[in-house]
């Protein structure tokens, strides 16, 4: 039964767009909130999504825009206020156009990542945007949260791979700016103010992704060293060697490991004595140097410079996709565990090792716990995750928890890091926004955002509190 | 002798900030323009430069910021209206913090480019940005007109290499977002908005830079094409066997040769018989890979897919350097010539092939003229210039000047393609900017101006007319 506020509005709707409002709606994938729905609605093109802006703007109701669903920090839910309207891109679904002579593709916002890596692979080219949840998260999302993953060593963050936009900014107007050029200087930024806003400043309809080429050789090494300082020495070592062509380094834990074992027994570990810190890095080099000849010559000068212990060069794509196998199973293993509290923080490269040091003792203050310390290491950017000591649940540390996170921001925003490398503000952080940005330029992004959407009518609460 | 309404102005500002205003203040390269400047100020530090910005917000006087004054749109330039203020970044000339183990530079904005570049390879880095005018060029002015060059096939542009700012805003407030971080999704990206706008939104005073590693084997071939097509097709080819170690490809017109004959007549060039079209190729490769050979390589399939037809492969330094010499000698050999009119396009890269040939026919219709078509094929930015027919002058097309000007801009923009690939809008083309872009981001761009800097002093007339 609508309220009759939700009634006058559903009116100015366009016919068709609108959808029951079930729990897919409003859910988030960690829980943490129940975000509210009075209407749901799903345009068919860009022309009913700015309808549907329009409307509410006439109605004064909030807009929540709702891609695949898997961000992690409250962005697309909306738990308190009046309810919203959901607005959701499930229905633009089209690759538009691909190019890929050009390395251009354009895509629709409600496009799976997934799709879009296969429709880039479909015709010999990569879309080099990988995350965990490719299978759900949305173009539109990535975008507009300006997400990372794996390899944006190698080819940058979502904003580094997107030439153009089409978007409906909070006026209900269409702004179309989906070019396929490398080099355009024609006035002001708008397209990565719009990426990483969060839907707070429009909503991104469509986009012209970056195809990379897929490089001739491909390969996957995990090496042993003795800490994290040795790990990025050895990325240095790395990247001097390879001109570019390292497309990932991730560090992972023994915890990691350990955790993996108890979630995972039946999987296989290259290691038997489950070493305290692994790097895994992967490889995209030119015709005439094969991959595992460039990661032995690695893994070589690596002993010789005293940084690699042992480790596993892949010999086929299966064992490649093994050992990815162990670093993409490592969230769910934590979730097997259950964390106290979880940061997706970055650090300059030269403080990394020295704050996993010095948050390791903080922490020690605090009584047991376990850390696991794992992630994009080549980006600075940790997820660095607390969890109960053994034989304790999370509850028991439920106190202290607030506390745990706040000293850890804390350290970083200290070392000139990010409280959120990857994961965005959303409602969750926008706290932390407010109290750790640069105070002029939080005020720039209100005024920005009260220019671009005098109404407050687009994701109220998100990114700017 | 100074106006009593800038003697007023000059009272507000810090002391021993004034410089005597000369023409080098006010001059642009290509003489287009007479710039005014009423006072002409040099801070020595953000402090100074953020008092000089709030003392014009109080007088409600211009400012024009200035860099190294090699902008090619007239931004640095303000002819018309009430004389403005020339603020000039030339004192701001510290290399603050060198992190080479992280690959990362904070530079002052009056770090002149080659400055920049030097002190990267000091510590074993490279700063991939490089330009002609690099000499003399600034940070600051790289940044705010978002700057390209030659090697933004790998590296990107300005904007890519920058991780974060600090910039006085048009209020007089300091921002500060000095990051180091390869990840930080924390709110809007206004460094990125900064970046570009010309000064009309703020002055960067300094940034954070991103620092590569210098390639383990780095190659230059000249290679002979038959077409532009021909060398779309090579640089597809280079592509997927390099694995993004392509750092440049420019390509160069049999006009371009003959200019350079006709202009340095002792300069060595590599075909006798002038080809049509030439492709400069430049490689960055891992270690374990000899460019000579992958650039063989890439000779060989070239010419079996019926591509190449000639070509030489730099075997010192000295012979690259000289192959590059030739590419970067032909904006003065233009300029010997005398312009009719140039054109810094930029267009998908499927569409280039079909423009050249498109826009040739088109000014065959204007009549005889020269056309050197030139520049970063790579990122499908041509430099579309042309040039009298021989034994006429410039002069003698003043007629049709701005007409066939605009011919190509609306053959570029039918196309997709943009009327200013790097050297951005300024004064030059605020109207073009006004005329072909999409209404609704024009729109949006205005509402930000506005909201940022409600005064309008901050470089008026400069990208929005």
């Amino acid at each position: 039964m609508l309220s009759p506020a939700d009634r006058a509005l559903a009116a100015l709707l366009p016919a068709g767009v609108l959808r029951d409002p079930g729990p897919a709606y409003t859910e988030e994938p960690r829980g943490r909130w129940q975000g509210q729905a009075g209407l749901v609605a799903a345009p068919r093109d860009t022309y009913e999504c700015a309808a549907i802006i329009r409307a509410c703007a006439a109605a004064r109701v909030a807009v929540v825009p709702r891609g695949g669903g898997t961000g992690l920090v409250g962005g697309q839910v909306m738990p308190d206020g009046p309810a919203p309207l959901v607005l959701s891109l499930e229905r633009l679904t089209a690759i538009r156009d691909l190019f890929p002579d050009e390395g251009v593709m354009i895509a629709d916002a409600g496009v799976t990542l997934q799709a879009a890596r296969q429709a880039a692979a479909d015709v010999g080219r990569q879309f080099p945007l990988s995350l965990a949840s490719q299978g759900t998260a949305q173009i539109g999302g990535v975008l507009s949260t300006n997400a990372g993953g794996v390899n944006v060593l190698r080819y940058g963050n979502a904003r580094a791979l997107c030439l153009g936009i089409e978007a409906v900014l909070p006026s209900g107007e269409v702004m179309r700016d989906l070019k396929r050029l490398r080099k355009d200087n024609t006035g002001y930024d708008l397209r990565d103010l719009l990426i990483g806003a969060e839907g707070t400043l429009g909503i991104i309809t469509a986009a012209s992704l970056v195809l990379a080429p897929v490089p001739a050789e491909t390969g996957v090494a995990m090496l042993v060293v003795d800490s994290p300082k040795a790990a990025l020495s050895l990325l240095s070592l790395a990247q001097a060697r390879m001109a570019g062509g390292v497309t990932a380094f991730e560090l992972i834990s023994g915890q990691s490991l350990h955790f993996l074992d108890a979630a995972f027994p039946d999987m296989r570990q290259p290691f038997a004595d489950r070493p305290d810190w692994l790097v895994l890095i992967e490889v995209g080099l030119p015709a005439g140097l094969p991959a595992d000849a460039a990661l032995e010559g690695l893994f070589i000068a690596g002993s010789e410079a005293g940084l690699v212990h042992d480790g596993v060069i892949a010999q086929s794509g299966q064992q490649a996709a093994g050992l990815w196998a162990l670093r993409e199973h490592i969230p769910l293993a934590n979730r097997h565990v259950g964390a106290i509290a979880s940061h997706d923080i970055s650090l300059p490269l030269s403080r990394v090792a020295g704050f996993i040091d010095d948050a390791g003792a903080m922490l020690a203050g605090f009584g047991d716990m376990r850390v696991n310390c794992f992630g994009h290491l080549g980006d600075g950017n940790l997820h660095y995750n607390l969890f109960p000591a053994p034989g304790r649940t999370r509850d028991d540390y439920v106190d202290i928890r607030r506390d745990l996170s706040r000293r850890i921001h804390e350290m970083v925003v200290a070392q000139g890091g990010s409280f959120s490398a990857e994961h965005g503000v959303g409602r969750l952080k926008a706290a932390d926004l407010a109290r750790w940005a640069d105070p002029v330029r939080l005020a720039a992004m209100r005024a920005i955002k009260g220019a671009l959407d005098p109404l407050g009518i687009m994701n109220p609460g998100a990114v700017l509190a």
